[in-house]
């Protein structure tokens, strides 16, 4: 398989986070297509904790990670904190600081580089709305995490 | 127009950073048609200093901001910065711990809300590889900044 | 009106959380004849969310900002989150650090520019107390905030 | 002496740094009263290195430190370090993010508490302007810091 | 007494973190003989604020400082922030973000410089383990904070 | 071979820094008993670039880690960063803030677990002086990175 940009891991995440309902099908197809596993969820908290929690729920129940392994788990875990590095721009706090999320999350799992010897990755990408927990004061937020695995 | 969050003005942003060669018209044209005005670029540094002022220069050129206002300044410069963290993750550094970047950027400006009175917005999208400064020791990275204007 | 840096909207909100009970009425009056709106009130709390909250009200309940507009909380919570750095210096953390903070602050509302079109800015001042949670275990410290508005 | 939260250490190094040109001999002989020795001066550059070096070299020039004391250094150094926070409000850089500050500072030390015992502190306060390199693009900004000596 | 590297004040306190059972005599030994007093410990917790009132408390009733006095209480919270800056690596959170450490703690205090008028120091070392709150999900993580008193 | 805590990998890295000159070769005997691969030495710099430059040419010199493989050298990377944090305290910051490091490293790399799947990790050790860019107006630092290879 051919492994150009167009099939990146990050993007693949992206792509998973941002797709309209009508596109969803096809994003699907192209990211299987391009041999990457992945899982995708929904989360929304003022509690980082329960984000975090969410998605690493969904990683293991999903089996894009071995959760009887702490390497695997490692790297998820730290895929999870700079993805909201993003989403958070600055101090990674939400409640703390009077605000809550509301994100769609993909987790993506394989092969981005042409030589095997790189082995598997992960990416987390998170997409949606940041604000003060009054529904519309909010606007759009997005955050990308990859680490190998 | 119904402004759906299909046409988030973030959204918007993230579509022009990650969309291929042959999806880049299309991808256009739906973000002329939410009534957005918009530039996009590439930009590749060690140096943030140069990665800012790129993005800062597209976007009075393009007179997507007016440059003689600090307003309109200030509101790109911390929507910018507020990219560079979901970049980054962590420290806002590149070449002081030695690594490069190479981006493709996009600056849109509108009104992403429905109630008028919430007057124009801007959006900054990066994506593109963070690594060492030698070709194929890098990742996918992305941000987003988003802000009133 | 000319407005020099003597009448600087940072300058007002930090004079007015500064000011002596001898000096207040002075200082408001000062602030008022520079043509700008201000609140001022008092917060003490391990709680980062209190404070947030506490100035968040009373910028609301005195019409300082219109709080059906998100444009204006936008503006009105970066400066808040800017001038909290000011205060706790590093990490934007109170009780979870074991520290607990006691502060005067200030709300101000204005065009700090010559040139109109600049428009309204928003600054936020914090002065106060910041230690352990046993009275006299604690220094002074301060934060500003200013933000297009 | 009574020291009162008048005669705040902080206070007073922010009053330094605040007053006017018809207000700095009257606030200077009330920290003189208050028996705090000081220094004040103007520093402006891209180069936070600059910045960092113009405060402690007036700090050194005015004997308010004993630069040949690792000690009083060290207890001036992080209290630099903390007002820049204030100023810097997230990354502690300037050029490297293309931005630049005009400041005046102020380094007081002194007795701040009742208690005898509690020593000597310090207290270095910066107030001016933070912005791009380009004159009228920038806004007020402020940083106090306090460490015991 | 010749205090040369070998008896530095934080390699002291590390020494002491990381001692094996049958290392650990010789090593307070050989901190007293650099006529260092000190205390150990062990906390473990989600809660940040526990770790830190945890140490506190064992240096306040060791008598390794004294509580009554604002400056030690000072110089003591500094050097445990910082300590966890190593510790954290990034964001000083830990439950927030789902994650719990097992640690041991020292706390040093001396006069680690020849030059008599540097005075007294406190040093502050952690050493043991962070991760998820499941047992074997951990790597081995370490701090060291240091401050004048 | 029981792998306990007495040889843990982090453990191992650190006590490479801290050995005084007549314990060197017996810590590195221990190391290399644990079946840890490993290179120390030393850097010292106002120049971030430069640590983080010594460090990585020393582990790919010594062959600790495959400086042709990406997924190699983003693990070093990061384990590094995360020692620096430890060193730096807040902002990986040197000569932009006036400070200058003089350190130790070592690179260690095994099995730290017992369970074989968990594969390789690498640890990053830091220790040596921190300070003002003069003789002696520096103290103690440490940090410790590890990561998953």
């Amino acid at each position: 398989m051919n492994k150009t940009i167009q099939s990146g891991i990050g993007k693949s995440a992206l792509q998973l986070v941002l797709a309209n309902s009508h596109e969803i099908e096809d994003t699907k197809t192209r990211v299987i297509e391009s041999d990457y596993s992945f899982c995708t969820g929904k989360t929304g908290s003022m509690d980082m904790q329960k984000v975090v929690s969410a998605i690493e729920t969904a990683a293991k129940r999903n089996e894009i990670i071995d959760e009887t392994l702490y390497r695997e788990m490692h790297a998820l875990y730290h895929a999870i904190l700079e993805a909201l590095e993003g989403v958070t721009r600055g101090q990674v706090l939400l409640g703390d600081v009077m605000r809550t999320v509301g994100l769609r999350f993909s987790v993506v799992r394989g092969r981005p580089y042409e030589n095997e010897a790189e082995g598997e990755w992960i990416a987390v990408a998170l997409y949606g709305t940041i604000g003060a927990p009054i529904r519309g004061l909010e606007h759009e937020t997005t955050g990308l995490g990859i680490n190998h695995i």
